[in-house]
């Protein structure tokens, strides 16, 4: 069996659950390579199932080599038959995916069932956490998702010009990843210019780039369901000098945590070093947001990488360093890498240049 | 305070709620026309308020008009105090979204908040059936909508040449699309080839397309919000003679049902229409699917359309017709068109053709 589901078995042990039913698609992908859209695991201390309906049965047991493939149609009834098989009282489920009515459906099938000696409870978290270490393999993907992104940078930045709208510029940006091998957007293209620069989670709109306006472009691709996400903030013709001072600020704050974040960590210091330098530049509050996230297989995953978090940074956890200064009315710079912690040290998985200058080769 | 609102609260009324909390996000735009990502609704009798965070403030006072915006940050908090100010103590919210860890927060958060009297209750399909009946605004996007696929089809279908991928045919639809006009696709795109059309749902691979073999092409655009969907099948080069009798056989049911039904018939009943075309040819068991499904906000949403569904086509629903034969090993033939009941009778919104020829220009 593999290892992700016995570390899975001993949380469950820990957890005093002799059963583990997961809903959530990134865990479903994570545990047992199952990429149907569809489908549940049921996981005990000595059986591993993977649910799914008829669209998806073998290609389930073509990914899933490690469970046993169960047939199931619409009906509520296969779960309780499949638990009094396993004989399984203890049950944790996801309740950050499980919706209130499957829940209702669930808990009135194991009534019907006579399953009343059955707990089925509400849990949180049992399998995220053994998701923020990355092996060999994920980290192979999330560079490969990196790659495509920074292609895509790498040609479409030197190529906008003045008057192209931000629309015109995320789709490029979308072609340009897929032209690499991506599989998609990893997330909803971000490009804003101007003013929009000021709103962290604009959609791109017609706008037109002008000259000297801030333009923050925020993408990343997904490859074989690994997620990437870089931001970067350019400027076509002469900048005014409230670009220079944010501009310099941001990149200092996103180099000095690169530079100085280190193994064990708590993420909550890592954020406090870029914060600190953005508050004595006197921008402390224009910077609303965390310093990062966790990113792999959901583009936003633990750990937390914000201010008074404590998730520690261990060696092969895969995070975004994104420090930002928003004015509204005038625009916004971002500047983001997706790092790895390597060794003791973060290196970052992002290699595109970090000038304003688009058509910087340096 | 606009329709639909009001028609919601008609429906609260009957339902004895004093308050409905909107989670799900199409029905959030639907009531409210706010785009964002993320807040609630909670209506009562004689309020309307939209509950969202900084990054949506402003928008949300933009697009919604008829709602009080109400700016909420992390904490569950705010719900209770919303809800003594509102004073309600009936309280609808929607159990196929909000999941298990949603519910149990607001209900610690009530009772934190002494809100020991107030019901919290679980709630199917309050806003659904109001989004069944189309009106005029929402008929202009989704036939801009099915523009923007039947462009795609037009355009790229006539140039697919043998040896093409799955995945590269898949992306140029993609591509035509956007082109268009369209904010994205509205599902993935479904390009499946040979042996691969058998699986109504295959993911586009690097299958190149031979020569005689079926190609299933399933796709739609999303427009302002609105979704389109369609499936034509190709055959570049001779077809064999089970291609023949299969592709003919789907054609007759989706011409006829197309032809036949009729406003307020049941969708049993036009689902029976095509399926007993399909029976009678033979391939009974070949067609694992229901007819059709009702199309809007979501790409699947009420009215079902399958065998036994009772919900009567009205006018100025829309919904899909989509028969289709899945011969294992062989392939398979499905055409589809999204239609709306318009005055008595089907009126289809896609115009592309319906020849297994590409460059058919009739």
């Amino acid at each position: 069996m593999n290892t992700r589901v016995s570390r899975l078995r001993e949380k469950m042990a820990e957890a005093e659950f002799d059963a583990y039913f997961v809903s959530t698609p990134e865990n479903r992908r994570y545990l047992s390579s199952f990429t149907g859209s569809a489908g549940y695991l049921i996981i005990t201390a000595h059986d591993a199932v993977l649910a799914t309906d008829f669209r998806y049965v073998e290609q389930a047991g073509r990914q899933s080599p490690d469970f046993r493939v169960h047939r199931i149609s619409g009906g509520p009834q296969w779960l309780p038959e499949l638990i009094k098989e396993l004989g399984a009282k203890r049950i944790g489920f996801e309740a950050g995916n499980l919706t209130v009515a499957t829940y209702q459906r669930i808990t009135k099938s194991f009534g019907e069932a006579s399953l009343d000696d059955v707990a089925f409870t509400a849990t949180d978290g049992l399998v995220e956490p053994l998701r923020v270490v990355k092996d060999a393999d994920e980290l192979a993907l999330l560079t490969k998702a990196m790659e495509c992104a920074d292609y895509a940078f790498r040609t479409v930045a030197p190529t906008i010009e003045v008057g192209e709208t931000e629309r015109a510029v995320a789709w490029r940006l979308e072609m340009a990843m897929r032209e690499a091998g991506a599989d998609g957007p990893s997330f909803d293209t971000i490009v804003a210019a101007g003013p929009n620069a000021a709103l962290p989670h604009h959609r791109p709109s017609d706008h037109p780039i002008g000259a000297g306006e801030p333009v923050v472009m925020d993408f990343g691709a997904i490859y074989q369901g690994y997620c990437s996400d870089m931001t970067r903030t350019i400027c076509l013709g002469p900048a005014d000098e409230t670009f220079r001072e944010v501009y310099d600020t941001v990149l200092g704050a996103q180099l000095t945590a690169s530079a100085t974040v280190e193994e064990g960590m708590t993420s909550g210091a890592a954020d406090g070093i870029a914060r600190s330098i953005i508050e004595e530049a006197g921008y402390g509050d224009k910077f609303g947001h965390s310093l990062g996230h966790g990113i792999g297989l959901a583009v936003h995953e633990d750990p937390r990488v914000g201010p008074n978090a404590d998730d520690l940074l261990l060696d092969q956890v895969v995070f975004t360093i994104e420090p930002g200064i928003y004015i509204p009315g005038w625009g916004g710079v971002r500047i983001e890498d997706t790092v790895v912690m390597d060794g003791g040290r973060v290196r970052s998985l992002t290699t595109s240049h970090k000038s304003e200058d688009p058509r910087h080769t340096g």
